[in-house]
């Protein structure tokens, strides 16, 4: 017998099942509503470890504003190609939403060297025209999430909800608090961790909670 | 003072002091060459998270059979888009190194439903041509590298190294399990931690100590 046969399971299966024992493993201590405990366990699940349920945080109705907003179709704006990578096509196209990125471009490229930063940077300042009604969702460098916020402090971005999940050592827990701090409805995991597939996990549970009944 | 001037620190600055703060995180219990050493270091910095380290797992010189592969440009397989735009640009061109993915091709779409399979299983045999010699990176599905193993056993692939890191629940931990007890040299993450970040990181490592002198 194969080991595809062995421990075989249909797609429909895999997904059920999955979520079944994400839901199993979760902390007893969230106290969450149904849309924000999804949201969670999508993320769980992205990442293959329950414990980074405890790290997930939400600004009041954050969950409830990004479903909103994407129903509406706003773009949604990544700070790297993982992040738009991991975000479902299917999902996307049945709900007419579009993904901007600008990591990997010449004017990036060019701007962040004139501009004497990172690209990370670069990339979000050159993506300013989108960002007004926009869900941003940062899944690798705390610069690009410091250079989000500064662009809303400067009044020159409103995006609807920030999923602000950069990972790293360098000034990525202080990236969160200042996202937390500051005006923008936002969807985070506080401390290092977070991730391009934490960022898109939560953009994919958004995506999914349109077409369900609301949840508290 | 913009939040990006209060953190701000170059691309250079960045790279230098995470790799020294996550190196003074590692757990202390960890006995690794200094290769080895080295790509630990890059998936705890691309996971943000020290703890990962101990269940990061090598066959007996992985590493080095994996960076000669590189130089000798293997070309890499990945399971989803996710690793293959993980993997940083610059250092495949600099070592003339390509990559193969499928998952998202029609005829993967069309495979899978004819072998009533999933489309990561479909993508993986629909890479056969390429899997002889190569570099295989699986930071998604269990059932791609369950596929893999698969094609092993019944003589019909013969990569290099099996970076085996697919992240999730439902038979996840077993699948590195499998490829641990298996003939191919291998890089895992036992349980069920691992995922496209870590995959890409194990590449992007790799690739990184072609230039650089062995350490054992």
């Amino acid at each position: 017998m194969s080991l595809v046969e062995k421990y075989a399971l249909l797609p429909d299966e895999i997904d059920r099942e999955s979520l079944k024992m994400v839901e199993a493993s979760l902390p007893g201590s969230l106290s969450l509503s149904g849309n924000e405990r999804y949201v969670v366990s999508r993320i769980v699940r992205a990442e293959g470890d329950p414990q980074i349920a405890l790290d997930v945080s939400f600004s009041p109705g954050a969950v409830d504003l990004g479903i909103g907003a994407l129903r509406d179709g706003a773009v949604v704006v990544t700070d790297v190609r993982m992040v738009e990578m991991g975000i479902s096509k299917a999902l996307l196209k049945s709900h007419q939403v579009a993904t901007q990125c600008r990591i990997d471009t010449p004017e990036v490229a060019a701007r962040a060297q004139s501009e004497g930063t990172t690209r990370s940077v670069a990339a979000i300042r050159e993506l300013a025209p989108y960002l007004n009604g926009s869900v941003v969702a940062v899944g690798n460098a705390p610069t690009a999430l410091l250079a989000l916020l500064d662009l809303v402090q400067e009044g020159k971005a409103l995006p609807r909800l920030i999923i602000g999940m950069p990972v790293g050592f360098v000034a990525c827990a202080e990236s969160k608090e200042e996202l937390a701090a500051g005006p923008i409805p936002y969807i985070t995991v506080h401390g290092r961790r977070g991730g391009s597939s934490a960022a898109a996990a939560t953009v994919n549970a958004l995506l999914s909670l349109i077409d369900q009944k609301a949840s508290t």
